[in-house]
């Protein structure tokens, strides 16, 4: 790297530093956090968020993005150097387009929301969550505003954690893919096989799940060294770097795959930031390409991996050990079946595969016809049962179960449900490429190797980190672009032999 | 307030969001983070400490300043806000005294520190850990020397901890204890019942020692909604402000009273942090007095409560319904003597209340001795030992349990162990003034009735929060200067009585 460049990375990672260290506060707010501290911690955020908005947006950065921008201009265009020049200057016009007040309102606005909703969802209270959530929506329409867009304020922001994708190719995407959905999870419904898909019955005590999924992320190749397993209402990754990069879960006495599969969905986001280049680390180039891409790496080993016939069969004994009475009995077949129970349900998260995408669909819209003004926040619960209806043919009994249930709006995340969706379908079209090499595949997952499956990842994926758009990375891993077709042939084939349509 | 220091007050409270951000980066290194993210959290650490460093001491932290002292110059100068506004004097004196790339190194050296000593520890591997130890004492006396002072480097360091004190009356103060300390000792040890002091055998299992010890400070009136009791191996309590002070113990599966009187210890810290007034947090008035009164109130709850007879018989049903077969059979007797048991031993945070200050004398002499330059850190472990033997009569087998015991000269934190002394100190000498006002106490402890004690604390030293200095707080709260014929009176009673001396 040039001396020039050089000198940017060094600014660029102190500004990291301080982007961390708010990441932390932001586990610590979901994890260990006492409710007192919900006040204090929006302004520590707020200030953090503040100081680093303003290194980045400052001349000083802008003087050294330029001095490397001229010494980077003689370099092949896709040489690192080059490529992490480009990344620092999106970074930067991104931040500077926001106004340092609105940024720190943000930071501490979230803060204060997410605590209102924790307590306002678990009191199915949604009048007091809604003025949080207008504001929510308020704020990221600011941001969309002061990021500038060419049709709509959604694809401001969804540009954010995916570049240029676009809301009107959402929506195409999501009107080719309805359809299938509708119609295969209508003939599940109605197959003779439904009912053999209940869940087991517990018991399982808390602690012992709580060791068997660390015990079982672990065996994908999660490194514990460089990473933990906590509890959290909500379930996520959060990293601090890629030596420090941590998953939580959460727990139901009475339901074990709540925890199981939350453990592998956020173990497959932390598996791609712990195999982010060490050189890379703390730079603009050691990040995920796109959240589509992060969800692809999730919902890849939640379900390509950890809902397949194969992994029943690995995991299946690890379970037995740890819950010998509750799991005794239960064959690799029912297993299977009880991880993949499809049935339109409420909450999104425990989706099931066929379902879940309905359920991301229902909130682009939602989110995109609050942002445009054609819906009002006042009105989203009613518009969320009506869709509900109209999509899963289910109402849920109470907001927290509905519009309620997911804390991204209140973290201000809106515009990120897409990034699921998009994450589904290139987790299928990851395994249709992974397949082609690997002819062995499944009789490696049987027998719990996962090591030849994470090292194509970390090849393909991980270890390209965001040195390319997520487009030309998809291209590069798959020889193709984004393509629904391998989810859908993925869903088909799998459901009709399961379902036996 | 006026304007002005209103003004310097938003200054000080953004500054202090980051120290507070910084705060708990620390306290998640000590209880959460993986191994592998030291060195990130190192950078992280050393960017905020750099940060809010450059902030403090700079011209428009003066500016603000010099306005709000014009400002307050015409006020009673025992005003809150004259108060504040010298307070503020005095850290942005302290603040500008030291160069900012030494306050990184300190931040960054501490961080990383930390994490060698954790790990040398664990393997009695002295070598590894002493070039980081050496480190620590060099950072140490550079910080001495920037700030300055009149007769040896020591006094500056003290200074930080505990305004005003100086090492040479630490050493008298010293001078005055140690026979007293050494011939109660000499005569306990010698004691017929001596024997009878042995500690409950367990087995304890960890999950009720955790769920007891958090229900035995609750019941103090430690408020867990404004703060949680997490796991780390050098017991600490760390607050983000007043309604999120959080404290840590440990566990021993064999040895219940370690994680009680830890618990005890941190909670008594705790409950000062969580007492300083609501509208101090996160100003210059917002914190405790000094090192030394903040250890009087972990000391207080830890031995003068903790250790007494009147708690014995309170606590002992609580540990019973815990523990119904390791305790059923316990007498209060039996349970005051096994908390009170005075044996020369190698760790300071185990040792009883009579050998404590040796344990701390020890301390204050070797680095002392090492920052004036007539100590080598190489000759450490041997200077340790021999003043083990000297003042205890023992020699550690190992440096785990001798020089590498404690955290504190890793963390930085050179010049801190006479406040415990201190603290032991005014924790006698405010139970002597608590009994004149409150001669019902013992037998509101025996009932498990905390408040009129607590109320007290409260009242005369909490809620005085920063506005006194150390000397001026003891002499409001007990009518004279710290004294330590209070603490000499306190263990000559109990103890005579207890080994029948």
């Amino acid at each position: 790297m040039t001396q020039a460049t050089e000198q940017l990375k060094k600014r660029l990672s102190t500004i990291g530093n301080i982007q961390r260290a708010a990441a932390l506060l932001e586990w610590d707010m979901q994890t260990y956090m006492p409710q007192g501290g919900a006040a204090a911690r929006a302004e520590q955020l707020a200030t953090l968020s503040e100081i680093s908005h303003d290194m980045f947006a400052s001349q000083e950065t802008v003087r050294l993005l330029e001095q490397a921008e001229q010494s980077a201009s003689s370099l092949d265009p896709s040489s690192e150097e080059a490529r992490l020049v480009q990344r620092a200057r999106r970074d930067y016009d991104h931040t500077a387009r926001i106004p340092t007040e609105l940024q720190s309102d943000i930071a501490r606005h979230s803060a204060l929301a997410q605590d209102v909703w924790q307590r306002a969802r678990a009191a199915n209270d949604f009048p007091t969550f809604a003025p949080y959530l207008e504001k929510s929506f308020d704020l990221a329409r600011q941001v969309a505003d002061n990021l500038g867009y060419t049709t709509e304020p959604y694809d401001a922001l969804l540009d954010m954690f995916e570049e240029d994708a676009k809301a009107a190719e959402i929506a195409i995407m999501f009107a080719d893919l309805k359809p299938h959905l509708v119609e295969l999870t209508k003939a599940i419904v109605k197959s003779p096989r439904k009912g053999q898909d209940a869940p087991i019955p517990g018991p399982f005590p808390i602690e012992a799940q709580n060791a068997v999924t660390k015990k079982i992320v672990a065996s994908l190749g999660y490194d514990f060294n460089r990473g933990s397993q906590d509890q959290a209402p909500h379930p996520f990754c959060s990293g601090f770097s890629r030596n420090d990069v941590r998953i939580t879960t959460r727990f139901n006495r009475d339901y074990l795959n709540m925890a199981l599969y939350a453990s592998l969905h956020e173990a497959g986001h932390a598996m791609y930031e712990q195999g982010l280049p060490e050189e890379y680390d703390n730079t603009p180039l050691g990040h995920a390409a796109s959240m589509g891409a992060h969800e692809s790496q999730s919902r890849l080993w939640e379900n390509l991996v950890g809902r397949s016939r194969q992994f029943a069969e690995y995991v299946l004994p690890t379970l037995k050990e740890a819950f010998p009475s509750q799991m005794g009995n239960v064959t690799p077949d029912q297993f299977y079946r009880s991880a993949n129970c499809v049935q339109p349900s409420f909450i999104r998260v425990e989706a099931d595969e066929v379902t879940y995408n309905l359920h991301v669909l229902l909130r682009f819209e939602l989110e995109r016809d609050v942002l445009s003004g054609n819906l009002k926040v006042a009105d989203l619960p009613e518009a969320w049962n009506a869709k509900m209806q109209e999509y899963l043919g289910v109402t849920p009994a109470a907001h927290s179960e509905g519009v309620m249930q997911d804390v991204h709006w209140a973290a201000g995340l809106i515009g990120y449900f897409p990034t699921y969706s998009l994450g589904n379908l290139l987790s299928a079209q990851l395994w249709n490429s992974i397949r082609k090499v690997n002819p062995d595949l499944d009789e490696q997952l049987r027998r719990g190797e996962f090591a030849p499956l994470l090292g194509w990842l970390r090849e393909k994926i991980h270890s390209r980190a965001r040195l390319l758009k997520p487009d030309a990375l998809i291209r590069e891993a798959t020889g193709e672009s984004l393509n629904a077709k391998y989810y859908v042939d993925y869903l088909k084939f799998k459901y009709t032999a399961l379902y036996e349509l």
